[in-house]
């Protein structure tokens, strides 16, 4: 059990990384497993990833060219682009790695976030041993239980284990014990299905509100799960420059350059769409449309898809 | 707040040191935070100790010599010998490291076990800004909670709030709230000053027991708080060796080799009087004198203190 995946990111890093090693990531990737690397003064090198996420047949020309230790992924509903890596994908994936004797850190907070059908199977459950797979409850239950958990190969578990004494000890166990009583009693599964049908409509809600009051030249994917819209600006605009505008009209977003490793793109902005109901979704679109226009300085255009 | 104050140890170490960084620890010294400190790559440099703490005129030398970038010390009722550094200690500790730009990691979890009179006053209370200040409610509620908490300049505490959104995010508010509620209906005062008493008692009846059971020739100092008795053994005994012996007879300890860096010496070992009840404890050291005897092979020889 960790504090969270967020301390299983840590963890794997302190397990499997020494200064100075290189670890491939998802560029972009998720930006507090950003920061617990950098933690570890490692080399982070970026696999370029498409609507599909991480391009895996990269992978192996970049293992040749930089002999990473670790890769790092969320392939699932991915933070910040919403993308899902396909089965053949994830099968290439740890085979390659598997090849080279590199680690995989699979970090899987969104998986069961699926809007049709059940999760994706995890990468770990196909692994050569070399995958450490990371989950949490705080995307189901809470984020403030901080109850995450990690799931690897004996050994791997092990050299978590003992690292996790130095690190702090153990996991809280009232939140432990708390979770564990209300896991007996609530229909768990439940809850899920209903988070998941509510995360659905208000994505779909975004998506049409998005259509509606964005201009025609953004571009975005839809996900099929998770929190996440990644959306990309009409050439030209700054999504960091944009934030205090659309902060002043009560809609906050994440400007897409904090997620990004080597070339740092500034014409993206994460959208979640989980916080908050479609009526509010639909208006923070609506005044996020106005944002972008004036920041055009051009009348608004619609946009059909 | 942290997850315990060991995850304090874990952040001061992230944010004050670098792989080769030297460290200065009393000598012996918390064993977990030797651990959290080898994950930062760092190198350990013992300052030695007496009865009364980490010997402080031997600092100036030793940071002239190797430069160190930190000190950690558990100041009160130190993990593991019991000591107590005395306020002038504490006064020209905190001058050497300021004149000499070297943060201190002050580690608290004991203070308010104090036997006779209020908890010694941290060495963070007379801070020259270069103290980071470790405490938790560990020792005084429930190490289950894993709350602690971290204290010092506002720089600092910025730096290690940034560090924490990396580590783990933020310490379970589950925890946080309960204790909170707990705190405002609960006689903490009160607790505290019972489980003194009883510890103080415990602790009292461990010593009359070593007097009474073990052989002359081993060596202690009456702790006058805390949890522990730093007990060495008759020359040529070697704890780790005595462990088995002793657990078979359903007594533990923790054997000091555990303890030190450098040079690690085999003849001390770590006794707690705070988890049985003084018939227990009683008993337990009538057989660890006997586990004594028996290494020794020779009769039992009672002494008197």
């Amino acid at each position: 059990m960790t504090s969270g995946s967020q301390q299983g990111i840590d963890s794997g890093a302190r397990i499997f990384l020494d200064p100075g090693d290189v670890v491939l990531v998802e560029n972009p990737t998720y930006l507090a497993a950003l920061q617990a690397f950098a933690a570890y003064q490692v080399r982070l090198v970026a696999v370029p990833s498409d609507d599909e996420g991480m391009q895996v047949d990269r992978v192996a020309a970049l293992i040749a060219a930089h002999r990473p230790k670790l890769i790092y992924l969320v392939p699932s509903f991915q933070n910040p682009k919403g993308t899902t890596l396909p089965p053949a994908r994830r099968t290439a994936l740890v085979e390659i790695a598997a090849a080279h004797r590199v680690a995989i850190l699979e970090d899987d907070p969104y998986g069961e976030l699926s809007f049709a059908g059940p999760p994706p199977r995890p990468i770990a459950a196909d692994s050569h041993g070399n995958v450490l797979y990371l989950s949490t409850f705080s995307k189901t239950l809470a984020p403030g239980l901080r109850l995450g958990w990690l799931w690897g190969d004996a050994a791997i578990v092990r050299k978590a284990t003992i690292a996790k004494q130095a690190i702090d000890l153990h996991t809280a166990t009232l939140a432990q014990r708390a979770t564990t009583a209300l896991l007996a009693r609530f229909d768990y599964a439940g809850h899920v299905a209903r988070i998941r049908e509510v995360y659905r409509e208000r994505c779909a809600t975004m998506l049409g509100a998005l259509a509606e009051y964005l201009p025609a030249d953004c571009r975005w994917v839809a996900p099929t799960g998770g929190m996440f819209v990644w959306l990309q600006l009409p050439a030209g605009l700054d999504a960091d420059a944009l934030l205090p505008a659309a902060i002043a009209r009560k809609v906050a977003f994440v400007p897409g350059s904090a997620f990004f490793v080597e070339e740092i793109r500034r014409d993206f902005v994460r959208l979640n769409f989980s916080n908050q109901p479609p009526a509010s979704i639909v208006e923070g679109m609506r005044r996020f449309g106005q944002v972008i226009d004036a920041a055009q300085a051009r009348p608004r255009s619609p946009r059909n898809r």
